[in-house]
């Protein structure tokens, strides 16, 4: 086999076989395929496209280029949820307690975040005493007591994703429909669970910009998982402005806390009944879609959710103590509206990047993160607002520079005429 | 400026500018751009395409990549030709004579022949005492002199040209017309000739497997002369068989001769008149192309064309004594046709691959030429053969294997209807 065939196959809109997909991912990884020949058949891929089949093939040898977890030691359906990345997305700190309460097992590894989106890491070492950093046993010992564990990797998961995502940055072949979709399905299979709930955002700022797009990305992902015999469910959502209020790491714990509590934001609890509905059904855990909506919202009244994330965080060594004084900004600014009307958008990426500035976020993998800055909105889109009233605060712990201002009047689209709020979640599909 | 943007902006269809495309080519040249990006990037262009002005300002920076030559002491209107590759094309050594006898000036930097296609300076180097390791005084000396000098390259030419085309054989990008184009009009621009003629093969052994795409290639490399102030004319022509009948070096300068004498075969003598028309109109040698048609067969006719083959050998230091004890292979085997019938095809690359394997051709650059070996047609397409009769004569120095036998068995194709004798040109485009 050679790879100079692979590609002008692949360049005539060829269908590639499982031996010649296998062949190009373990070459690349074994390093006896270079790295020119596979961005021309990657840019190949991003004009022809590939089949469902061929997508899956892929999949399959990425997975299988390193480590693949082992939750078998694990007792009853094991479930997970990705998210292809938002500002402000802090709903696996609320729907992991919430399905684990519900009887679901939730074994979790999850990544650090990286300039304007936030990871789930970062936000539980954002909580005095938690730790990310379990053995596996540890691991697997918890999940089976509890229900839920999130830990950080540390086998080698699908390294093959990692060298192909680099060499896509940089040679311009990321947004491919098949490539995303195995790059993701690959780390999901390679992560051990049964069920795997996918919140596909769509928006301006995310690699998905319009719904067409999202709805062939979540498509192809639920029959690559059917190929491994995996349930999949995608939830197309909104991603026109943050998710909930708060971004920001003990900001986004103290809103998940309050959403736990029964006082969330709408947008931010809706998404994490419905996901968490959805997990619940799939693992068989309630016959229908209505049982299992009532017995998640009634495990959230019911302060068993609440009392499950308690649990959870003390066993990864945990604490707070007091949520009035969790976050601990040394100065909060308001910022405020100069004009009457309307909010149209909150575009994600701006508010992600103010929040990166003030310190929350990475903008190199070697930054160190402040946990108590942050972005607080204070309207959401379909809000009205008067000039003067405030649109955020922010969460400082240095005095706050024009470019965080700018990036805020940048983010905020204020329009004269009425806006009607949108709908979190646009489309499911199965 | 960074190279991922420009990648992007081709993908998606965008226009370049001049300064993006002298970017990549030179960074390439200079390595500070890498192969996985140029390679992703020559593919988006096969994809996308180019503007005839981009395919303009990618020939410049080529062009501008290495040595340019400089034929300024040369008086007169000096003319070029350049052929896409073809099997038994020899027209060079007939044509370059042909018009220097006519007033043109032919200064002409040649390359040798790789696989199933030779290269003039092996059938020069052929020829007892021919050198063509010509000085450039002694080269610029011989055109001044008599009109015509045929050297390899010594000077850096192009080599961005060198890489590029190393990068796209082995990442899938070869069959691009803007790639092509730049290719061959880099080279050609750089060798410094005032009119070039080009010859566009057709056929499937060709890189032009349509006349479309020949058109297209054609048309696209007129406009790039046109930009740089030179008068380019190109000639679609025939390569569904070979041209003429002999192919291998000696056959084919003994087959040059008896053309310049006023015997050659029919397609190569047409070919070589029609291409000498139009260098020596270009070249302003004659006011219309009736006149400039008379002036080149009047040279042919009444041997002044010959003279100067021998002038144009001798000045170079060869010699031949006596044209029938010129070629020398140690045994001429006949190869018969089995069936009675016409003579459909008779595919080029088969019969450069057994002249090839014969030892008339190089496999690999290291390989040694034997220069009397080769292959003669004595049908050619449109043709009627009986069984039993003569299809083609193979000069062999060593015993003739069953490879060779198979190779000009999968040449001929003989069908039982009469078939035409097809025009060997099918298009000029100027």
């Amino acid at each position: 086999m050679r790879m100079v065939d692979i590609i002008e196959k692949k360049r005539d809109g060829g269908v590639l076989t499982e031996a010649e997909i296998a062949f190009v991912i373990s070459g690349y990884v074994k390093g006896t395929i270079p790295d020119y020949q596979v961005s021309a058949w990657l840019m190949a891929v991003y004009f022809q496209g590939m089949t469902d089949e061929e997508a899956a093939f892929l999949t399959k040898s990425m997975l299988h280029s390193g480590d693949v977890i082992d939750l078998s030691k694990i007792q009853g359906i094991k479930v997970d949820k990705h998210s292809t990345g938002g500002v402000g997305d802090k709903t696996t700190l609320i729907l992991g307690p919430l399905v684990a309460a519900c009887g679901a097992k939730l074994a979790k590894l999850s990544g650090r975040g990286l300039g304007h989106t936030g990871g789930t890491l970062d936000k539980l070492e954002s909580i005095p005493g938690c730790r990310i950093d379990l053995s596996e046993a540890q691991f697997l010992r918890q999940v089976n007591e509890i229900g839920i564990a999130v830990a950080g990797q540390t086998a080698e998961i699908v390294p093959a994703d990692k060298l192909l995502y680099a060499l896509r940055d940089v040679t311009g072949s990321v947004p491919s429909i098949p490539l995303i979709a195995s790059s993701i399905m690959s780390k999901k299979l390679a992560s051990g669970a049964d069920v795997i709930c996918l919140d596909v955002k769509i928006g301006e700022g995310a690699f998905m910009k319009t719904i067409e797009d999202a709805r062939r990305l979540s498509k192809l992902m639920v029959t690559i998982g059917a190929s491994f015999g995996k349930k999949v469910v995608a939830f197309l959502t909104d991603m026109d402005q943050p998710l909930g209020l708060a971004v920001g790491n003990r900001l986004e714990v103290r809103e998940a806390i309050e959403t736990l509590s029964g006082h969330g934001p709408e947008d931010l609890e809706t998404l994490c009944l419905e996901i968490g509905a959805a997990m619940i059904r799939e693992a068989g855990l309630a016959t229908a879609d209505d049982e299992a909506r009532s017995l998640v919202k009634e495990h959230l009244r019911n302060g068993k959710a609440l009392a499950k994330f308690q649990e959870f965080i003390q066993a990864q060594g945990g604490k707070i103590d007091d949520l009035s004084r969790f976050v601990q900004a040394k100065e909060i600014v308001d910022f405020r509206s100069d004009v009457d009307g309307y909010v149209q958008r909150i575009n994600a990426l701006d508010i992600g990047l103010a929040s990166m500035r003030l310190g929350g976020g990475r903008e190199t993998k070697e930054d160190v993160i402040d946990p108590n800055v942050g972005i607080v909105l204070a309207r959401k889109v379909g809000d009205s607002v008067r000039k003067g009233q405030i649109l955020a605060r922010i969460y400082a712990d240095q005095p706050v520079t024009e470019e965080i201002f700018l990036s805020l009047q940048a983010a905020f689209v204020i329009v004269s005429d009425p806006v009607e709020k949108p709908a979190i979640i646009r489309e499911i599909i199965r």
